[in-house]
């Protein structure tokens, strides 16, 4: 029986010596290996902080000191040790635990994360309460890495702890990532001061000067020393970003020597005040090709953990594309062309395909890091000078950027092109990471034109149209994963802006969708054949602005109607086509259907749309009961 | 006849000699004095910024350079003498020129601004596209206060400027204020640069140790100096943080010596890539009750230039108070009585009055700095630890935080009160700092409450509410300026949590409002009562949840309904009733009053609301045409 079997939460884990917690971390890497190959979910982040996480919980009294997980893709070994270790095969699953912490799943999870660079923020307040209430014992970690430090808020909240003086321990878990590789400044400077460059430089040229004292004998030597320490100590305090922000830095040491950083951690917990401990570790650790490969392997699906071979699902039919690389394609394509085009990712150049592009045109694309409003800013900067960014952003983390689109580019009317990847429900990574409000929080914006492409040719017709658009921003929202064609990349067309299309014709009722889920209405269409039931189906494709031609001849000709959009049910589709009537005294029944009015958490993508009620049999369901209501 | 006489464009500028341009910097001061004084407006920025304006243009070819202005507090300078300097007497008002620099007004705003900490990122993105097209000769400019640089989207600006090495200058205007006194970590780390503390200590150090060398003569004290000056320059660059994050730094300079800028800023133009420049200045330069007291000569009203006094519009009337300073007395009274209220803002102590509490329980106010998006998350902490944060951010700032309400606040169902200030129509500030979304853009957020108060004692009754709620997030919208009671310190009450209540009987039309334009709807019934129209009156109070016993009332009794927002018309208030008809089946004639589908420019709120056709005489308009149709 392994160590790991005897541990059910961090009070089993302390009964052990320190140098069994070498054995504990490998077999909570071991652990992690066997679940995660055989249940997909996110791999390297969670193996880099294997030996961080068995060392907070042996150190750290949690729950009652709060232990915050940045991002929290790297929260696994946290999750097995604090009591989900037989849950765990249900990572992801629908009705099963999250893929990231979750305030309502333990009270070891001090707080939910999902997006970036918020743990600091929320550890302030959490040290701030203690402080208030005078609980000095509880301490407060932020565990957070160092391409989440890029994000700008972290960077707020760095400021703020360096003037509150509450007892705080930023755990900076520095392995050089984000997704992909992390980018910026901030990063080579991490890198100087993990490598002591700063200081190694000066004391160099310090110590050429100072050789020229030894010949001048022992006490001189002994002075030359001491002006060394001098020095030392001195720089290593003030060129120090960390310290200079009133924080005690600690560091940089191996975040993979589980019993130094017991110890270090252990005399952490007697210093009072804002401390940050650098710790340098490697993503994917203890799996070769997870290390050699750390952006591949961020979440690779279903792996043989012997060979290290991904196991793909594929039978060998074609398939259509995700609509990720049709976006890839197509931009590389339209740039080839387009001397102007841009391209502009957040942090994602991976996940959105934009490194397509990227590869064969590198001047052109830019990773700007985990930095959605300064993306935004930056595309409005470059649309300020007539070039056309292409400004690809999850639909979720361009909620972090509202400000900017309304501030900075809806405003001045600058034609930014937002590709808003990952709208609507993304399945297995759950309640932080669908994109369920932005046909919402898009519509209401004065001069943004807001589409979704219900298939790959709609997609690439619209960033054709786009890219010609000059008027002002230009936003086209498609879902995570695969399309409907296999045969897709045919050649592109103008679409007239704010134009839908009648998608089949039919009687007594009429279906008006956006985007993707216009699919579920045709599998529906087709199955109510056989019941003699043929609603008409509308794909509005422009929710900004709306087709008004269209809603005339749906409202003309149709009593019973049915919107369809994944999304939320407030303020999006099913709203305008509401709003619509009622400006122009239309009546007609409207049953809208989409994303209900609360959060959603994980599961498949296919389970979320059926408990939504708009996958095919849902759609058919309403259109059955409309019909013979 | 003086030198800003001859002086429309920067090309009439630069045929200045440079000792010319003090005299000029002092005219243009005194024009600033003279405007401003009888025009009301931004003061104490623009007085602090008047030497590095008239540098900027002198040195640098705009527009072709590019020059951004962060915020834009500071460029009423920069607007006088580049061709506004006849139109500047219609500053911020309705028509005239803004108060901020706008695309659309001269091709010298090279991007508009308003909102904080904008413009590094927009400058990197000119400075890309000049990158690209090679046009080696364009300069971009971002002038930054110490303030805006404490908003994390100025640090994930100045992180990718540092990889981009395109040819970007930041001017840092440091004068240690925000609109209040600047607050944080970072800003204590630019004094200690700014004094040179690190280097100093240092220098002490290292020179006591190597005092001891100096009995050894000459040789010994050559070596000394050339010891000193290399710690000194690789102290300097190693320990500045801008230099860490690949900037080139130079400063700090006095930014109020004109000749001293020019200079500098013409050997800047040789040095290509990253560089920033560190002006230390005074807010309030040349006015010395603005010097003195800089926070409340951000913004004065008017004042007499002589004597320095302001000009009350004090018609010795007794005025029903400010909802800020509502606000702010309420908080304390409810701090006073429960234990675990805090309250925070990000730099706003004085413009939303929680330095009111801040006075008397100074252990239990946060200003964060200038970083919506962390006090949102602070916030979301200190909720987690069971305190009872109001968090009060303006309406147009909290779309920063629009993510972190999603993520961090209504996700996690965490008892945070959001009080936003300045909601609907902000006046003279104009475009970039209207409210005009937040109804909206709350609406669509699961697990929050959405409040607006029609007058002072339901704001106190609404606050006296959401303290004690502990299920979510709960929001509570008020506009700038004054209510409607003289006599608003009456007992507070709890509220019935999602219920309107009826203002006023009537026949044939209902009008529900939700808000402060309640009070608009109140004075159209009494106009209209001579023609014997008489409409009921509901104020909604909560636009989620809505109230649906109210609306039934409404739609049972009604044909003919009115909305009344100072909000998007888009997604609020007027669609939420129209979403509810549809929804049960309601037939009814609703017309939605607020502000349209587009961008409103600045003028005075009575202008403003007229235009949008919310005020008095809106409302009445729409009434009579309702029932006479």
């Amino acid at each position: 029986m392994g160590l790991l079997d005897q541990i059910e939460y961090p009070t089993d884990l302390k009964k052990l010596d320190k140098p069994q917690l070498i054995q504990l971390a490998d077999e909570l890497r071991e652990f992690i290996i066997d679940e995660v190959s055989a249940n997909p979910g996110h791999f390297g982040a969670s193996l880099g902080a294997v030996e961080l996480t068995v060392a907070l919980h042996y150190v750290y009294n949690t729950p009652y000191d709060r232990l915050i997980w940045d991002v929290g893709h790297q929260a696994y070994g946290h999750k097995i040790l604090t009591g989900r270790k037989n849950r765990f095969h249900t990572n992801r699953k629908l009705g099963g635990i999250s893929g990231f912490p979750n305030r309502s799943e333990s009270e070891y999870d001090a707080f939910g994360v999902g997006h970036s660079s918020t743990s600091i923020s929320a550890a302030l307040g959490m040290a701030v309460s203690a402080q208030l209430r005078k609980e000095d014992d509880r301490h407060v970690i932020a565990v957070i890495g160092d391409g989440a430090l890029t994000g700008g808020m972290a960077m707020e909240g760095l400021n703020n702890v360096g003037v509150q003086n509450a007892n705080i321990l930023v755990v900076l878990n520095d392995n050089d990532m984000a997704i992909d590789p992390n980018v910026g400044a901030f990063k080579e400077y991490l890198t100087d001061i993990a490598t002591s460059r700063p200081y190694n430089k000066l004391k160099d040229e310090v110590w050429n000067m100072l050789g020229k004292f030894n010949r001048l004998g022992p006490t001189a030597q002994r002075l030359i020393q001491k002006v060394d320490n001098s020095i030392k100590s001195l720089l290593m305090k003030q060129s120090n970003f960390f310290e200079a922000i009133n924080f005690r830095y600690f560091g940089p040491i191996d975040g993979h020597d589980v019993v130094h950083l017991v110890n270090v951690m252990n005399d952490l917990k007697d210093i009072p005040g804002p401390k940050l401990l650098h710790c340098i570790t490697k993503k994917g650790k203890g799996f070769k090709q997870a290390e050699l490969n750390a952006a591949e392997w961020h979440a690779p699906g279903k792996f043989d953990k012997n060979t290290g071979l991904k196991i793909k699902d594929d039978d060998g039919t074609p398939k259509p594309p995700k609509y990720q690389d049709v976006f890839g394609h197509t931009l590389l394509e339209l740039a080839r062309q387009n001397k102007e085009i841009v391209g502009i990712t957040p942090a994602m150049p991976a996940g959105s395909s934009l490194n397509i592009m990227m590869k064969e045109m590198p001047d052109r694309c830019f990773d700007v890091g985990i930095a959605e409003q300064h993306a935004v800013t930056f595309s409005a900067g470059l649309a300020a000078e007539q070039k056309t960014p292409f400004c690809n952003i999850y639909s979720t983390f361009m909620q972090r950027a509202y400000d900017q689109i309304v501030h900075d580019v809806a405003l001045q009317k600058l034609p930014v092109v937002f590709c808003l990847d990952r709208g609507g429900l993304v399945g297995e990574d759950g309640a932080t990471h669908h994109g369920a409000f932005d046909l919402a929080y898009m519509r209401s914006v004065p001069n943004m034109i807001v589409s979704a492409p219900m298939n790959e040719t709609e997609l690439r017709n619209l960033m054709y149209t786009a890219q010609n658009y000059k008027e002002g921003p230009f936003s086209i929202r498609y879902p995570r994963g695969r399309g409907m064609l296999i045969d897709w990349k045919q050649p592109m067309n103008d679409l007239p802006i704010g134009q839908g299309r009648k998608v089949s014709d039919g009687e007594e009722v009429a279906i008006v969708s956006i985007g993707h889920p216009g699919n579920f209405v045709q599998q529906a269409i087709n199955h109510l054949k056989s019941e003699k039931i043929t609603p008409a189906h509308y794909d509005i494709r422009f929710l900004r602005p709306i087709d008004e031609d269209l809603l005339e001849e749906v409202f003309n000709n149709f009593q019973k109607i049915i919107t369809v959009e994944d999304g939320t049910i407030i303020g999006g589709l099913g709203s305008a086509v509401i709003e619509y009537a009622a400006e122009h005294g239309h009546r007609a029944q409207i049953v809208r259907l989409g994303i209900p009015d609360k959060f959603i958490e994980h599961g498949k993508p296919a389970e979320l749309y059926r408990m939504c009620g708009f996958d095919s049999e849902g759609i058919m369901k309403t259109v059955k009961e409309i019909v013979s209501a």
